[in-house]
């Protein structure tokens, strides 16, 4: 990609608002690449780690008024929407605004409300992690990651340009995706499933003697990676996807109620034609 | 491990009901390390392959009545239940006969009924994956795996030294677990995950557009492995271990629906709690 806003390097400030897995690895990618980053980070050891080991050269109070200051807001979805007015004056005197996050329609509406539309545009790489927080974030989180980006109306063309030259510069491809599809797909794709494992672990904890536990490699492994994931975070996302997530949580009920009716009738070859189905589906998800 | 049955391979006769995942796995290991196997298998081009590569010597026309008979029974279980009596002859001749299947309690029902219950003795290789039949069976499946072994009234103990003997023969270490524990255990650890992971991809399957597809690496991929499992396999284990998991899958549901009332009433005080709670579950099975 050929970069316009961002080859001149002496020109930009980045402010990374919220150090954590995503933003620090925002962080230290840029800082390595040679950009002059501030952050804004409420622990205080995290902040000074940060400036000690050169990530960033301070906070809020080192924004240079004669140079372009791009500010990537990293904060979990609820927390950004609910601070929204605090980081105000940073977004007015930013150049250009982009997020982080797993959900869209909600902060696009805060973002059209303060009429931000134009340079404020969704970002949401697929790069996170079961492990969150700063300690666990490194400059290569976002390489080869896809970063889906939302076009929506009022954005300005310098600023989607400006968001693809961003996350190029940190090695992740983007895809454009209308902000409510990409809160369907996500609903289905990530959120579901954080629920169901969630659900599973929570249902295990109940049994959680040693002889259970010696025996989750059968399957339940499979799905205790996710249900380590970050409990406010998630709790954001539900919380904001509630519409699009609530009718998937039904559509599930009614998929495990359908398995549970074949077994509670003995209709073993009934139950055999479903699952042969969806081994189909799960073969062409190979391809 | 001392062995004291196996020691004199000349004087034995190992006997595999079935030539699939495991099946093929016990024959090819058996028979590297010496042992003379034979098989019966309804696909006659797998049995054919398995004579020419000198994994079998043959089929039951080779038992030879001076020669100590071991007979593995490697099929589904449903399909070993409804078969019992096909195979009656085989396991009256045998000195020794096991199984290899994740439901327990009717097959030792089945194997009381025909007083077979001090030399049949229950084994589950914890080995199963989502790739079946013999294509793709190795010689170094159980390698350090675990197999549980069944204890069961009228078992000699004989019966019980063989058949550690045999699954250390494979590479595989032994635990004792009851029956009736076992089938509880499977079901929470084992099968429900299965009819989760079955569900989902069946939801899936109704939006299956390439840009739903694009996204599964958010969390619906953990779910995916499992959900190619082979479907006549998973309609036997469901079907005969219905009692466990038909409360399972109501414990799951009720799991599900306490998410599912928080997101409603927008308590993300709560939702966050049991999102705490959960992660710290995990974290735990980590240790």
């Amino acid at each position: 990609m050929k970069k316009t806003f961002l080859k001149n390097k002496k020109n930009i400030q980045f402010l990374i608002i919220g150090l954590g897995l995503i933003g620090g690895s925002v962080a230290k990618r840029l800082s390595k690449n040679g950009f002059e980053v501030l952050a804004i980070e409420k622990s205080k050891s995290h902040l000074n780690y940060a400036k000690k080991s050169k990530i960033i050269i301070g906070s809020s109070e080192k924004i240079d008024s004669t140079k372009k200051l791009f500010v990537i807001v990293a904060l979990p979805p609820k927390v950004i929407i609910n601070n929204f007015d605090k980081y105000l004056d940073f977004f007015h005197k930013a150049d250009f605004i982009t997020d982080c996050t797993s959900v869209k329609k909600s902060l696009l509406n805060k973002i059209k409300k303060n009429k931000l539309e134009s340079k404020f545009i969704l970002s949401h790489p697929i790069a996170g992690s079961e492990k969150s927080g700063f300690l666990n974030s490194n400059q290569d989180l976002f390489t080869d990651k896809i970063t889906t980006i939302s076009k929506h109306e009022g954005l300005s063309i310098p600023t989607l340009q400006k968001c693809k030259e961003f996350w190029f510069e940190l090695g992740s491809k983007t895809h454009n995706l209308d902000p409510k599809l990409h809160d369907k797909i996500f609903s289905l794709t990530s959120h579901l499933p954080h629920v169901v494992a969630f659900s599973l672990i929570s249902l295990f904890s109940k049994r959680n003697t040693s002889e259970y536990k010696k025996f989750i490699g059968g399957g339940l492994k499979d799905f205790t990676r996710i249900a380590e994931s970050d409990p406010v975070m998630w709790e954001n996302i539900f919380s904001l996807n509630k519409n699009n997530l609530l009718k998937d949580i039904n559509e599930i009920e009614k998929e495990i109620n359908k398995i549970k009716t074949f077994i509670l009738q003995d209709n073993g070859r009934k139950l055999k034609e479903h699952l042969k189905k969806i081994k189909k589906t799960k073969e062409s998800l190979n391809r």
